[in-house]
């Protein structure tokens, strides 16, 4: 099978130009190491920290070489985790939605490569200073939290100030990459690799009740939105800019715009939320996937999303370059 | 020099994928003429509909073969203004923001391909319906009206909608195309071409103030945001769901949240907005530019920017192509 070489598979020692993102409570071990097993790299999602489920996902991962990402804010609370994360030597460690840099020295001293989520530039020049190897470019289009930019202008931006001031830092498209169209499309706006979510999340192995990959697989990418929602639900202290994508369902129409009415019942609200969730209700709680939903029309194992990938991006590239006449 | 040769290029009898869009008050005849010119199609921007503005800018357009664009919710209410335009034989009728279908007839019996531009599914069902031969999938990074739907997902799920329901329509990426890079990705996602508005806005020929190019110059692609407020600032009865995107300046930071606030000042404020604008303030009246801001770094003539984009889309082809590895 034909495959792309970039910057990134020489760098990380992979097949693929693909990281899954580690997406809290959905992206566990099992996903994790059949995206590394495919050859790309998998990253199991610390999300909001516990100890236990993270030892156990590295358990899940069994052999497989994979990386682990933490959502910086929540970790600033539990710095612990980091050193526990660490001391499994995961193939890189990845941080999203907060100040890196107090986190710095102890990944550089663990020799793992670290990789910084960014929602603006300002965030690049922050993970720049953090020391960060791989900048993952985001744009809001993604599944689950983030902020306003969009993936394709936000990519060549963000390339344009790695080639100026840090050209050995290594630059991923996030946000709205669902298959090998959205790979080759970044790689032509500069980007030496993808991040995926949703797509990943729609996979055998993620850790999603079966009903929530049934409103995706329902669901066109015009059924989303962005909206602090779910956080309030949850009693999640998320702070400004970030918001969080996902399906634009009863309970999000609801609370929606009257998030003070939600705040005020929340004792009430908090715990038909948590229950519905269990129960993999698809309207009474958030259905966290981004606009790549459109693109998703089954729930293959990940490994085969993987495959899928490279082999439409090595086709996608072709095509487009035999558009080219002298 | 090389060139792109799509479907589009084929049906329009073009030598460049790449339209310039229909931009209300910035996009003159000598901008659409330059951009044909140079291998493109330029598009006048009909705007609100002003029949001597128009007639004008076919005398500015000369002989060049250039298209005309309309808002559509506006020209319902001067439909008189559409027989004007196809009178004149434009080489494409582009209609945007709302319900094209009344005009597709006369449209159709002029002979003349209508273009239809779209900001969700439901959108370019309807498209089709008027019988659109060339469908623009608008994301919201777009600057100046749009919705929220992301050009990264959006136009490879269009792609996959024309390519079941309708494959002989063709497809443009616009939101986002600043340079050759997002040429290159748009054909990647699927799409047989652009439409580009921000980088053509930032040009010599653009009927824009000296000191919004300026402001675009100083920009990052951060420093935009979507809001009513410029429309409520100048009256304009714009319907659901679609707002503006502009430079986030001191205006736009003043009303943005309290559009409620401006209405109930609106008799001075639109006095006061109207004269910042023809003044070129750039802080208290809206600069209508995208996140492509992000990549404007010089306000060339337009023909040089086709050539540029066309130029660096096929290096980059080439250059994500020689990825590719057996």
């Amino acid at each position: 099978m034909a495959r792309l070489s970039t910057r990134l598979t020489e760098r990380l020692g992979i097949a693929h130009p693909i990281l899954s993102a580690p997406m809290a409570l959905a992206g566990g071990g099992a996903l994790a190491a059949a995206v590394t097993q495919a050859g790309g790299l998998g990253l199991v999602g610390g999300g909001y920290g516990d100890s236990r489920w993270l030892a156990a996902q590295a358990q899940a991962a069994g052999n497989a070489r994979t990386g682990c990402g933490f959502i910086t804010w929540s970790l600033a609370r539990q710095p612990h985790l980091l050193g526990e994360a660490l001391a499994r030597r995961p193939a890189a460690l990845m941080l999203s939605f907060g100040d890196p840099r107090p986190f710095a020295a102890e990944i550089a001293a663990a020799e793992v490569p670290l990789i910084c989520q960014c929602q603006s530039l300002a965030d690049v020049r922050v993970a720049l200073e953090a020391g960060a190897a791989i900048i993952v470019a985001q744009g809001g289009e993604a599944g689950g939290h983030g902020h306003r930019r969009a993936t394709f202008p936000f990519v060549p931006e963000v390339a344009d100030l790695l080639a100026r001031e840090s050209p050995e830092t290594l630059l991923l498209a996030a946000g709205g990459v669902g298959d090998g169209r959205g790979l080759a499309a970044a790689l032509a706006l500069g980007a030496d690799g993808v991040l995926v979510g949703t797509r990943f999340w729609a996979s055998r192995e993620a850790l999603v009740h079966a009903r929530h990959h049934q409103a995706a697989l329902d669901a066109t990418g015009d059924q989303t939105v962005r909206s602090s929602v779910p956080d309030i639900a949850r009693r999640l202290a998320w702070p400004a800019p970030f918001d969080i994508r996902t399906a634009d369902n009863a309970f999000i129409a609801r609370w929606r715009g009257r998030e003070d009415d939600l705040r005020a019942v929340i004792a009430v609200e908090s715990a038909a939320y948590a229950a519905a969730f269990a129960a993999g209700d698809p309207e009474e709680a958030a259905v966290i996937f981004g606009e790549a939903a459109g693109l998703v029309h089954d729930i293959p194992p990940a490994g085969e999303l993987v495959e899928r990938m490279v082999a439409e991006a090595v086709a996608c590239l072709q095509s487009a370059a035999a558009r080219i006449v002298d």
